[in-house]
Formats: structure tokens, C-alpha cells, sequence
């Protein structure tokens, strides 16, 4: 079923206009839900980030954040979705086109599910990375549809056999190409601070509470290149990738060249929040 | 009639899917072209600059340039447009949602046309321009659909009671929300050159061939937003504002606060290639 504003259409009937800004603008913002056993992960920090997003760029949504988690249980529910995600955006929606808001457009809200795995063999036996220069705008830290930067930078990864891209702004690190890069550097946490270029991942918002949890010391600041080849240990984060250990960087081996001790920890932990 | 790969719709029928790489990553190109007294200008152009997009973000179009071409003249003939544009788009085409290109993607095209008169209020009085910091991507070389940044601006530029925005990056003007942006300095033409910072404008590339065509010297390097100020004249050029004088900045006067005589010769010449 997918959900379009307020209508439940089918696969084959869910079409936007042609002059949805989404479509002629990237005019728009998004999510990307887990769901864990059925159930909606980490649904109202999401919620919280969409209605940022929205803020952010000025776009009034169709209806309440109330009535968009009522509509995303029932889309799950009747979607009988087990294990996978709720993908949803919403646009400034439909108007002849200009680049300043239109005076009468009505925002267009979409989503649907996908059934996905949990990455356990990414977890267990990391994953190559890329680096690549982060060209994209400065406002990172609104998820929005404006993605070609991203798209470009993670095809670029692919094409080097490598499973994600790691950005960097004038030689320090930012983020992932779909997710939050975190490395260990004297047993402590350190990740690109929430700033306008990045994204503030809610995996990410996890993962710095979870190590408060256990003792393990995080510092939020940005660092340098070498910082991430000299690393002890260096994984990602997002809500589809999860804790997944970055074993590699262009060929060069990480450490040990295995998931570290502080990430398989965090790992664990972060079981028990997808379990509660 | 809205032409959508080879299909001729109604504007009713014009769809596109929820999962088009376009709604979803912004992952197309596109072009705005005018149509005078029933012909289209400077199409050649048009379609290399498109086929130079398409390139750069390595989509397939759906089929080749002459097609198209073939094409956008049956749609101007069909709506018996006069005076107007033809808005065209690319996008990767439709996929399940991931960053990489997908493997099976047929490229969507989309174009239809509008009416739509000349600047000639603009052109005679002039417009206003609002300044703002250019945070967008690093490759606005590309004629791409990922219009946020622009979108904003311009949006801004609108609530402070002007036409058009001028972008600068550290404190060099790179170009207009929509436009090209050109001073006159020492009774030379100014303009930021051609590079990964700004779209190469058709009308821009125009006006340069004809400022040298009128002996105005012309030269292509970034100029401060204090040689804006401080600038002879100051216009914009787009396909749809062809050549607009810029008579304040953020409501500051510039020179006499009417369109300058090197504008004005500018239009004049601009005024014989649209009538050939």
C-alpha cells in the first residue's frame, strides 16, 4: 500500500505530478524509518527531525505529526511488514513553476514500506570505504531531496568496489555517504560535531548516548584525514547500516583490519535498544 | 500537451512515479528554452548544454538529441505557443529507492511548454536584487534538478521586495538565483567565468559574443561585492530575463539608478538575434 497524503492507493496508482516541486526543485524533505519485530524504531525522534526539516525549508505538512504516526502504524500494519523500513517525503507539492514558494500549493506526502535484512554480515565482517571531497551545499543537516551529491559520491564508492563513501571538507572528515562516520582515537568516541554539514543522525544521537552508557568517552569535533587512517577503530552509522564497522579506507586497512572492541560493544548495545 | 518520453499526454495524464530517481534524489537535469514568434531559440544551444548535463551526472537520455529536437518542434506547433518557453527534464528514471545508479533505468523526459511574455518592464525600469551567501554545491556547472539552495534565495529575495537574487561566495559575487550576473567596470563587462561555480547561461554566452561584436571589452573574472556596488552598471541575463538591469542592491543605488547606456546598447543587439 502506498500512502499519499491521505489516500491509501495502490503501487500502480501512486503518481505525482509532473510540476511537484519534489520533482522540479528537489523542493522536499524525507525519512527513512526501521522497522524492528513490526515495530516503528526510534519513530518519534524521526518524527521530531522530519518536523525540523520541514521547518527548515518552510514547508507546511499535509496534517499533523499526530495523524502521520497513526497513518505509519497502520501502513506498517497493513503492509504485515516484519523487518525493513518506511521510506517517506514530503514536498512543497504541485504549482505552475518558479523558484519562490507558490501563494497555494498543498505539501504532497508519500510513503511506503520495503521489507530489508538487518546488515549482520556488514556488522560482523566491516565494510570498505571510500573518500571523496564533499562538494555538496552547506546545509547538510537538512534531509532533503536535494541528493545528487550523494548519489554521485556513493556510485563513485560502488564503482571502487567499496560499500560506502567517506566525505571530507578540506581534509576533515564530515560524514558518510548515507551515514555518520564515528572513529576511536585514545579509547575515546570522536564524530563530526552537529553542525550545518552534517546530518544529525538519529543512529548517530544512539550511538553517543549509548557509549555515555557504557563509560566509553565522546567528543564531538571534527577530524582530519589522517586522524581516520591513524584511527584504533572507524565505523558508520544510519538507520539502514546500523553499527557497521569500516574496515578499510581506499585499501588501506584500518587498525587490525577488523571490527574493533569499542564497536562490537556498541554494536551489542545497540541490540538491546532494537529489542526492548 | 505534455510529452513524456515519446507518449503525447494531456496535462491530466502527466505522471510520473513516486520512486523516479527525479521526486526522489533530484537526480535529473533539465533546460528552459524560449520560443519567439513561434521559434525556438537558440536550441542548438540548449540541447548541447543539455547533453553536457546529461554527461556530467551520467544518465542515458531516452532517446538521441535529434529526436528531441524533433520533438520540442512538434510540441511548440502543436500548443501554437508564440511567445513562451519549453521546460524540459531528465531524470534517471524510475528504480527501487538506493544512492547508486540503478542497474535496469530507463531515463524520464518530460517537457511542455508555457506562455509567457518578454521582461520589458524589467528591461525598461529595472530590477532589485537582495545579496545572499551562496552555500550551494560545487558543481552549479550542471544544469541539475537539486534547486533547494536556489529556491530559498530567491524566496528570500522575494519578502525583501526584489526580482532576483545575486549569490557571492566569500565575498565574490558567483552569479543571479536564476541568471548570470555582469557589472561594467571602467566601461569593461565583468562577469564571473565560466566554471564549476556557475551555470554558464546561453544568454550569457550571448552577451559576450555581442559586447565583442559592439567593442566592449569583456572580462571573465569574479569581481567583489564591493565592485558591485561600486559598479557603472549592473544587469542579470537568463533565458527568461534576457537582459535585466539591476538598478538597486539590497536598496542600495547603483550609479544613476537607471539602466545603464552599455546595458541598453546590449539589449538593443540582444533585440536583432531574437528577430532574425
Amino acid at each position: 500500500m502506498i500512502l499519499v497524503n491521505d489516500q491509501w492507493l495502490s503501487r500502480g496508482e501512486a503518481k505525482v505530478d509532473i510540476e511537484d516541486r519534489g520533482y522540479q526543485f528537489g523542493d522536499g524533505v524525507y525519512e527513512v524509518i526501521r522497522v524492528y519485530n513490526g515495530k516503528l524504531f526510534a519513530l518519534d525522534e524521526h518524527l521530531q527531525r522530519l518536523k525540523r526539516s520541514l521547518v527548515a525549508i518552510r514547508i507546511k505538512p499535509p496534517y499533523p505529526m499526530e495523524v502521520l504516526e497513526k497513518n505509519l502504524y497502520q501502513l506498517v500494519e497493513h503492509d504485515q511488514l516484519t523487518d525493513g523500513i518506511v521510506y517517506l517525503q514530503v514536498t512543497r507539492g504541485q504549482a505552475p513553476r518558479g523558484h519562490g514558494f507558490p501563494k497555494a500549493a498543498q505539501s504532497v506526502l508519500t510513503a511506503y514500506t520495503k521489507s530489508i535484512d538487518r546488515p549482520l554480515k556488514e556488522m560482523t565482517s566491516g565494510i570498505s570505504a571510500h573518500l571523496t571531497a564533499d562538494i555538496r551545499w552547506l546545509r547538510c543537516d537538512i534531509k532533503s531531496l536535494n541528493l545528487l551529491g550523494n548519489v554521485l559520491a556513493k556510485q563513485e564508492a560502488l564503482e571502487k568496489g567499496c560499500q560506502e563513501t567517506i566525505f571530507h571538507r578540506d581534509g576533515m572528515v564530515t560524514e558518510g555517504g548515507s551515514s555518520n562516520v564515528f572513529i576511536v582515537q585514545n579509547q575515546q568516541l570522536v564524530t563530526h560535531p552537529s553542525s550545518h554539514l552534517i546530518l544529525n543522525g538519529i543512529t548517530r544521537q544512539q550511538i553517543i548516548k549509548l557509549a555515555t552508557v557504557l563509560g566509553i568517552p565522546v567528543v564531538e569535533r571534527a577530524f582530519s584525514i589522517d586522524d581516520l587512517f591513524a584511527a584504533e577503530e572507524v565505523f558508520v552509522s544510519s538507520t539502514v547500516q546500523e553499527v557497521s564497522p569500516v574496515v578499510t579506507v581506499d585499501k588501506v586497512v584500518i587498525a587490525s583490519g577488523k571490527p574493533g572492541p569499542l564497536t562490537q560493544q556498541l554494536q551489542k548495545q545497540f541490540e538491546t535498544l532494537i529489542n526492548k
